[in-house]
This record gives structure tokens, C-alpha cells and sequence, in this order.
């Protein structure tokens, strides 16, 4: 099974430790494709920076759908998800929803624990726009400093345990979700600290992925979208654009 | 990996239909055991009735937790789910839980189609209690006769199939979810007569069960329920209870 | 007028003082016939414990539905509430239920006052069940320990009517309703130093059985639940399933 | 127990009619006092006739509330139930407010079955007033023409159990409410042929207020609106206000 | 275009203030009429008040209705906005309603700050009765004590800046709603010193009236309320009743 | 004061009607600059093309951005609405959002009338997003065919005024909105032969656009996107992302 790992930001080594995470969950036999956007910023944090890297999602899918069974929207907050579920004929899962949805399953209320208070609106939003907002116990960040989004789960990973502890106390959430890609792997490490199940929005993705293709994709969804020209996108896009 | 297959009703039968036809789903290692309900109705099918088939259903993990990995509620409407999640350690998967988290991945709304008028108000109730009526585009029934619960899913294949497709053209569902432990088997079998992706409950549950254990289980939940003596059960669900 | 009030925990003394309570406001001809609990625990705190509850509670109306006019649900959280309506013909009300109704007609938005944290999401899950979270303002408990369930109301009454008025001025709630059945009795006592209107739960639920005999009761409410064989029940439970 | 039903119409004779009514199922020592508005309609079809009948119910209410226990507002839709709550020390319990919450006691959704299509909007605004949409199955009116408000009850009585019955097996209510004034004292007489527990408004409304009463009114509400004084209305009115 | 600004409190300083404030803001061409209420309440602060004003309202539109192209309601909370609408064929317009639906075309969610706390049941009804509360962020009163709601806005500027710039830190609303007629003409005076877009009610009540007079008006409004007498109201408001 | 209409749809005369309907209703001193997309579809339809025309959008709005007061989305739906108000510090307004907050003032409820079934699920999404599904009363959309979208508000005339007179009826609809830039203008043609008020879009756009500018902009809005580098973009998009 080949599943696309499609990271809209541009930093190869987030995608690379996605996958290699991914890789930790997975079952045999799958395969997982690495794929980074070539457009867009380093890391994504607010509602313009995520509308265009939907954009560059739906261009990547379409570039390398062939040959694929599904594909992962490797960035918290789903960005081009919808609407790349509407255009192409693999399931298509988001980070963020494989991560809810699945926490939905161990718990009746989920908090999120991450890392900046930039993030905090357009994860919100990703929450209600999935219809979660009645599961969700808030986002709970910690205020310490850090240098890099690359380094950041291990610069500050007293500060977020300490905050996820804080969130369980106050809000009796059940279930904790490590949201952000920059948290990927992190779960592993800190979840004998954390008093409930912590859930690893990219390994959950990777195995409801796997699942999607298990119970038999969805190759006869219905199409309601028609086919239709396109100008000033690549060859591939308008291609999918034009055969919809 | 040995996940339980608790059947709350009376009929073995269902049971090891549902252990069969989760068995073509299951990952490699996987063991699905069959537990069918002592007391209780042979199909359950109202709100009375879930709730006797909930308290038989923690009786019976609660004799058959030891050596379990995970526990499927092996009735659709999922009865005693959130009770049991908070018993016991193991994860706990309801049949529809996981048919409609399962179909949030393949569309924005998923339709239900059942055989008898008479699960209306029950199946309405389990979505509504999962917080998922936003995602709901209503239960389709067929008025086709049948002869027996074993049967039903031959006998008003065509009826079932008609229904379907109706309700994915009047109400705009993605997804269709065959709806009831009696319909176990026959996604694979209508699949390609119908113009949207259909969910098998006990294969969604099976999947998700698996899942769940692959991501860790949720040995650390926070436990919110004091021990407790109790009076009049059996003593294994006597001492889930004293040992809560 | 003959009313069962069933206590679906196990202590009888319990029982006794809701009966006690109830006496003080039920009109002339009214007799209210204590029950208690054979199977069980001493007091409900949990889910798993409300569900084995309500299973009780079926049985107990079973046993003793005949002659009777109506049946009270003496157990803050309605434990079995919903299904007893449907399998008996005769009115059932809740006493969270008849509290928070009754609330209604005294201001815009009522809060709860209880005595323990382990209370609090099973009561939450009540409120919602009723489709009342909208009038709720939240349930405020105070920090003080106790010795027993029984002398609660005594131990700690200070603290309760500080946390009460506390939560008045907190949340402009309207309406206080003294949650839990060890709080029966409480309300006339404190009523004077609390700056609310507040509902005792047992008084509310004996006098809308009461109305909803005086209104005709509900014998020809329309039954949906088919009959059926059940297997591991009481003779009166079985006959209450056959004959549903 | 002295209770006011105060009709802000103006026609006398079904203020008349529904304390006939209500006295069918009051208590011993009970008083109904009828007060009927001088200014307004004949009978409230509209938001701008409730609007100016609410004004005309705290006129009314000001003018009597000395030695009253209790108030109705005998207007189905409830028009001023709110305000007069605010402003008043007794009791005050709304016609469609009583029937709503006692319904929901009968079952999980109630519908209205009325006489004319004119009331739909107001009616309807008055379910979402009271934050019960949740439990409403909507408003079903018969197409039958009718001579008078007076006697419409008996004019169309078969249209009216017929459009009942309809709304049960089209919506699968529990509890059919017979709204509005003039089909007060319908429901004893219509019951049997209806498929359904049928609550009567004013019944309702009297054994709700009893039982406000018996539960020890609302004499420590606590009072938001501070003292004003006030130009152009009654004296009574203005001393309420003047002393709020 | 001639824009009635119908004040429904006695204060006619007030009224002469919003005219001035909206007189900064309209279009050449536009005449804003100013209209005082006769009877009522100097200020409204509560539910009964703001009933009594919206019945006087409806008495003040009908006596100057003719040869006007609009009325804005001209009191925060709106009190009769939706019965004027029902009753009158002119556009109506709620000052509360204008600056609600401006500010979302601003930002996500909006916050109300004001000057007293006895405003503010009222004015959260207000948000809830348009449907809003999915935009709102609350509401922020500072503690500061004042004179007179004549010179509030002069005396507590500071506080009001403070404890606007408090709601945005804490809610991150986006925008803020300077709520109630007293501080008309605030928002420009203290825009600069906010960290959000202010909007001034009337203001945008001015705006706005003139916007639906642009599209036409509401000549054509489907009319759903029949003709009827009416007794003891003005021969103006008769009149309007009578030939709705 | 210069507005931006900017159509994020490949077809310039679409965006030349659309300014030309303004036109009508602009206030003197207003110029609306028309722009169109050079990347995209003629004809947004479905939720990829809308995701990708939002991409465009902001894209065109950073290259006019200089010297504008506001913009315009002139395509129903708002695509990129809300990332370009997060973006850009001029007022953007959104061609659906004016249409369905106007509408907000002139009755309860609106409805859509549009002229195809492809577009209805991308408008249903733009209702929830902007939170006014509880004032939504459906779209109404005919079965006639036609030839052209630069044409079909004539081709189909007749059909749109009979569809959305049956969608006022069905539905009490206070006011019917012709949705789609395609009916542009034709609001004004069909008024007279509707029984509701009737919302023109593009109108309500330019007269709110017009609104916010008047009502002092949102210069001072506060910027919660931290400056960030981004690759692949326009240098006008570059600029924007960089320095916002």
C-alpha cells in the first residue's frame, strides 16, 4: 500500500520526520511517499498561509497521484483537505482529523496541547469546520521560548507535559492531542508523564489511512464536480481539474 | 493482537457471522474472539432493551477482560460503550462509532440504511450521543417484509440496495453506512450497486480496535471512578467495580 | 394517588428520607411507596454504575407497576429514565429531570450545587441528555470533606450555601437546584440565606408525577417497541419485555 | 392558593372559558381569578399584537398581583412571560411554556397541532424563545376553514384529530400539544381518538403554577432591575417599576 | 432620504445626540428625523422596561410613519425591532442588529463594551435573539461609578479604553462594540487608542438604513399579519393594526 | 473612494457586468476598479476551484492592494474571504456575506435562488462558515437548462421567478437572494413579480464596502500573522505574507 505523506510547507525535514514516524506505526506492506511543497512558507500559522498551501496541496496530489492508494495532508489544520477529497478518487485524510477522530474513540473530550499562540485560531477553526467543537476541550500552550520549529518538541518538553497535565485538571479532558507537525514523535516520548492516552496526530493518520484503503477506498464516490478548463495551473492540476 | 468481540444479544449465530466477516478486514496477529450475551433479547431494538444489552455487555468484559488487548461492542447503537470505556482499561470500540468516525473520513455527510422501521428512534439516539447529527443526512428503511434477523440481508438485497441509492440522491450523503449487526458482510457484497463508498460496521470496528492498540491503547487514562463495593453482580463485574 | 419512588442505589435509608421529604409537599390522597435497590452499589458516582442502575430500576418498576399511578426515578442523573418511559405505561419522572424543569419556570438559567467531584460529568451528561444545556450555568461544588453520604447535608451546609451563592453571583444563574439524592431535604432549610429561588429534586419530581397523573397520564401513548422473548430476567421483567 | 389567569386579549369569554377549564384539574383551595385585557385584539395573531398584549399583561399583573400566589400568562405563545418574571415577585408561568415542559415529561419530542396558519411564525419564535427546538416535531394545522375563535374547537374537531394523528406517524412525536387558548378544554374530549398522550395548555399551566407555589415561590429571586421612575403608565405599573 | 431615529426612551438629549453623531456619517441628501418617546423610562436597563418600550416603539413609527423612507430603532438592545418589521412596510433597523451585522463584516467575533452591569442580561439576550452568538466574544464593563448616562461616556473614558483593550487581549475579539445610546459618538474619540476596529451603533444603524433604502426597500414584504381591530390603543397604531 | 471588485473567476465580462450593476446603487465619489483572474476557472462551481480561486485572490488583491479603500469578492461564495481580511488592512467584503447580512435586516429568514445544482453544495458550506444556518431557509434552484452563464439570468427568467416564489411559500422565507455573480442585475428586473423582498449581491457588496470605509476602515485591526519569508509567490504576495 502507497500512501502519500503531501507536507504544504516547505521543510523537507519535517516531512522526513513525519514519515519516519509514520513508519513506526505502520503496517507491512505500506509504503509511505515523502512529498514536500516547493511553494509556499516553512511552516504554516495562520488562515492565508494555510489557503495557499491548500492550493499547493491540491497541485502536489495531483502531480503524484498516480500509483498512489491514499494520501495524508501532512499539516495540522487540514489545509486543501475537503476540497482535495472532492477532486481526486484516493481517501484523502487530514492530520488534524485523523487525530480528533481517533481520540473521539478513547475519550469524550479531547484538549490540544502545542507549541505557539499564533497557531491557536487556525486550529480552532479546523476544529469547528470538522464539526468537533461539542468533543473539544481547547488548545493548551505552554508561554516558553524557542529557537526553531525543528527543535522545538525538545526545547520545551517539560513546559508541555506541564501544560497537558494543567489541561487534564482543568477541563477534564480525557484524551491529549500533540497538534502541530513540529510535535510528530513526540507522544512516544512523554506519554508515561501524561495522566491520559496522548494521541500522535501523524501516526493516526497513517494508520486511519491504511484503514480507508483496508475497507475499500472510495473509488465510487459520487462525482459531483464537472469536468471543467483551467488556465495558469500545471499540466497535472488542470489535468484533474479538466477529468473531474 | 486479541480483540473482543462482544455481541450483546442473545444470538450466537450473529456473533460469529461478525467474527467472519471482521476476520477478511483484520491485520495479520490478529485474534477476534466471539462472546455472545447469556441474558437478554435475540436483536435488539429499542431503548429498554440497549439498556439491559449495556449493563450484560460490562458483566461480559468484565469476565473476558484478562488477556485482552481491545473490546468491540458488537451491537449497532453501541450499547454500554461509554460506560465500559470508563470501566476498564482496554479500549472499547463501538460497531456504529466506528462505522460513522470511519465515514467522516470519506465525506462531509454519511446516510444509514437499515431493515426495519422499529431501530429508528435507537439509531437516531446513537448519533445524536456521539455528537455527530451535523454529519448525519438521516436513516433509510426499506418497506420490504422479511422472515428473520439471520437472513434479512439476502432477502431485501435489491430493497436495500434501491434505498441507498435513493438516499444518496435526496439528500446529498457521501457515504452510505449499512446500519445493524444483521447487514454485517454486505458492504462487500452491494458495493459496486451503489454510487457511494459504503461502510461495514463490525470491519470498522475491527480496524479502529487494531488502531487503537497500534497507537499505544490508553492504559493511562485518568481514572475518575472511585472503587466501590457492589451487590448482586457476578464477581468479575464486582471486582471491575470494587477496583475501579 | 399511588406514586413508586424507586432508589435504584442500595441504601434503604436513603429511600426512607426522600419518601420523608416528598411527604412534606404532596397533595392530599397521594401515597408514595418506597423502593429500594436489591442489586447495586450504595451511591451512584459513575457511568458504569448509573447503567447497572438503570437495568435495576426497569426491574424494580416491573415488580412493582401494578396498582401504581406513577413512578419517580429517585436518583439525581435519571438512571434508566428514558427506556422505563418507553417499556411502561405509566408516567416516569426523573428527579434531575423534574428539578430542571421546574427550574425553568423560575428564571432564565438554573446552575447545580453538590457535594462531590465525582458527580460532576454524570451529572454534565445529564443535562445534556434533556437537551437543557442551554439553561444550564454550570455545577458548583465545594471542596469540603464528609463523612458519609448519609450526613452530607448536615457536615458540610455551610460550605454549601457559600459555594450556592457563589455560584449566583459567578453566573448570574437564576435558579439553584441541590443536586444528589443525600441533598434531599436540604432546600427548605437553607432557602433563607441563599439569594436564588431554590429546587429540591425529590419535591419538584413528586409534584409533576402528581400533574402528570391529574392530566390524564399517558396511556395511550403510541408503542413502538415490539414484543419479545428475553432470556436471564425476572419473571415481571420478562413479561414487561414480552408484553411491551 | 389564589392564581391570576390573565388573558392579554380582550375577549372575556375565553378568559372565561379556559378558568373553567383549569378549574377541572386544580387542586382543593385553589382560586382561579380571570382577568381579561382592556386594550389590545381579540385574539394575538402576530409579534406586533404580542408585543403590545405583553405590555398590557405587566399592566394587568401591576393592577392585581396584590393577594395573588401566583400568574398565567393565558395566551398561548407566552407573550410578556419574561419580562413579567422579571418584574414580579410571584410566580409566573407562561401557557406554552407549562404545556412544552410537561410534554417533555411524556415523551422525547411533542408537536403543536393548531387551527390557523397565521400563528405558525409566532409559535414557532415562542419554541426557540424557550430553548426547546431540540424537542419540537413542528406545527401541523388543518386546511378546515372556521367561523369563529369562540367555537373553532368544535367546528373543525375531526380536522384536528385527523391532523394530529398525522403529525404522530409523520414525525414520530411522543406528545401532541393543543396550542392556542381556543382549544382549551379540546384535549378531555379528543384524547381517545389520538394516538398519543395530548396536553391541554391551561391545564397545564394551572397544576405548573400549583406547583411553583407548593415548592415555596420565588419570594428570594434575586432583583437585577433597579428602581426608575416611569411616565405615561398606570399607577400600578409604575409603582412596579418605581419599586422593581 | 428621510430616516426616522425613533428614540423609545424619554430622554430627548439622547435622541438629539444620535442624530448629531449619525448626521457625521450620512449621505448628502439624507434628513435624520429625531422622535422621542412620550412614555417610558428615562433609560431602559432591563426585560420589562425594554417590552414597555418596544410597545411604545410600534405607537411612535405608526404616528410618523408617513412620508419616511426608514426608521432605526434607537436604543441598544432593539426593543419591538422584529414586530416594527412585521408591522410596518419601511425598512427598520436596530441599532444593536447594525453594529452586530457591520462587525462581522470586521472580524470574526465582535465584543460588547459598556457601562453597566445592569445592562447586561438584556443585552445578551439581544445577541441570542439575532441568532449571533457565534460571533460574540462577550461583554466588558468596567467598575468605575458614574453620574449621569448623559456624560458617562466623558466621565469613565479611560475605564471604557482599559477594559476594551482587556476584551481583545482576552477573547481575541476582533472587533468592539461600543454598546448602548449613551456612548454614541465614543468611537471616534477613542478609536486610536484601541487595538481592534470600534464600531459605533448608531452609526452604523445610519449607514445601514440608508443601504436598504439604496436596494429598494422592503416594499414588496410579504405580508402575513390579517387586518384586525384594536381597542385602546392611538388612532395612528389602531390604524396600523387594522390595515396590516 | 476606490474599490476593488475583484472577480477571482477567469471571465472579464462577469466582472465588467458586475461593476456596471454597482454602479447603480455606488454613492457619488465611489469608483470600483474591476479585476480579473489570470489563473483559475470561467466559473468557480465546487470547493476545489473555489480553494484554488482563493489562492488567486489574494494574489490579486497584494498586486491592487496600493490605494484602495477596500475590495470586493466578487464571486458568491467568498473564496479567500476571510484569509484576505486576516492579510490586508483595507475592509474586504464578501459578495455572499453582504447579501446574506443585508438580508438579515429586511426579514427573519432568506433563501438562495440560484440557477444550478452544482453550486449547491459550496453555497450551503459558505452559509455555515459564516455561521447563519439558524436564518437560512435552503436554496432554490430550478431544472431548466441553459445555454451559458453569461446569459442564463435571461434564458431562465421565468423559471428563477416561479422558483422563488415557490421557495416563499414552501419555506415563510422573508427575503430571496439571487445567488451567483451570473444573476447579477437581475434582481432589479424581477423585484416586481416576486412576493419578498430581493437581495442583489453585487449591490449589497458595494453599498457595504462603501459602509465599513465610511465607518472608519480597520486600519487599527490587530495583526496576529507574525512577518514571514515565502517562496514561489508573486513579489506583491511575497510583500504581503513578509510583512504581515
Amino acid at each position: 500500500m502507497r500512501i502519500l505523506v503531501v507536507n504544504p510547507n516547505t521543510t523537507q525535514a519535517m516531512t522526513d520526520r513525519m514519515v519516519a514516524v509514520g513508519q513506526t506505526v505502520m503496517g507491512p506492506g505500506t509504503e509511505l511517499v515523502p512529498i514536500t511543497a516547493a511553494r509556499g512558507v516553512n511552516y504554516i500559522a495562520s488562515r492565508p498561509e494555510a489557503l495557499l498551501a491548500g492550493a499547493e496541496l491540491l497541485d502536489l496530489i495531483a502531480r503524484h497521484e498516480n500509483g498512489a492508494d491514499a494520501a495524508i495532508v501532512a499539516a495540522f489544520g487540514d489545509p486543501g483537505l475537503k476540497a482535495a477529497r472532492d477532486l481526486f478518487d484516493i481517501p484523502v485524510v487530514g492530520m488534524a482529523e485523523a487525530a480528533m477522530l481517533s481520540a473521539c474513540m478513547l475519550g469524550d473530550r479531547f484538549a490540544f496541547v502545542t507549541f505557539s499562540h499564533t497557531l491557536e485560531r487556525w486550529y480552532a477553526d479546523c476544529v469547528a469546520k470538522h464539526g468537533l467543537g461539542a468533543r473539544f476541550a481547547g488548545i493548551y500552550i505552554p508561554d516558553a521560548e524557542f529557537a526553531s520549529v525543528l527543535t522545538v518538541q525538545d526545547e520545551i518538553i517539560d513546559d508541555l507535559v506541564t501544560i497537558a497535565n494543567e489541561a487534564i485538571d482543568r477541563t477534564n479532558a480525557d484524551v491529549v492531542i500533540l497538534a502541530g507537525a513540529p510535535l510528530a514523535g513526540l507522544a512516544s516520548k512523554v506519554a508515561p508523564r501524561i495522566g491520559a492516552p496522548v494521541v500522535d496526530p501523524i501516526c493516526a493518520a497513517v494508520c486511519q489511512a491504511e484503514m480507508l484503503v483496508r475497507l475499500g477506498g472510495r473509488d465510487n464516490a459520487s462525482k459531483t464536480i464537472p469536468a471543467k478548463d483551467a488556465v495558469g495551473f500545471s499540466p497535472a492540476l488542470s489535468k484533474a481539474i479538466a477529468g473531474g
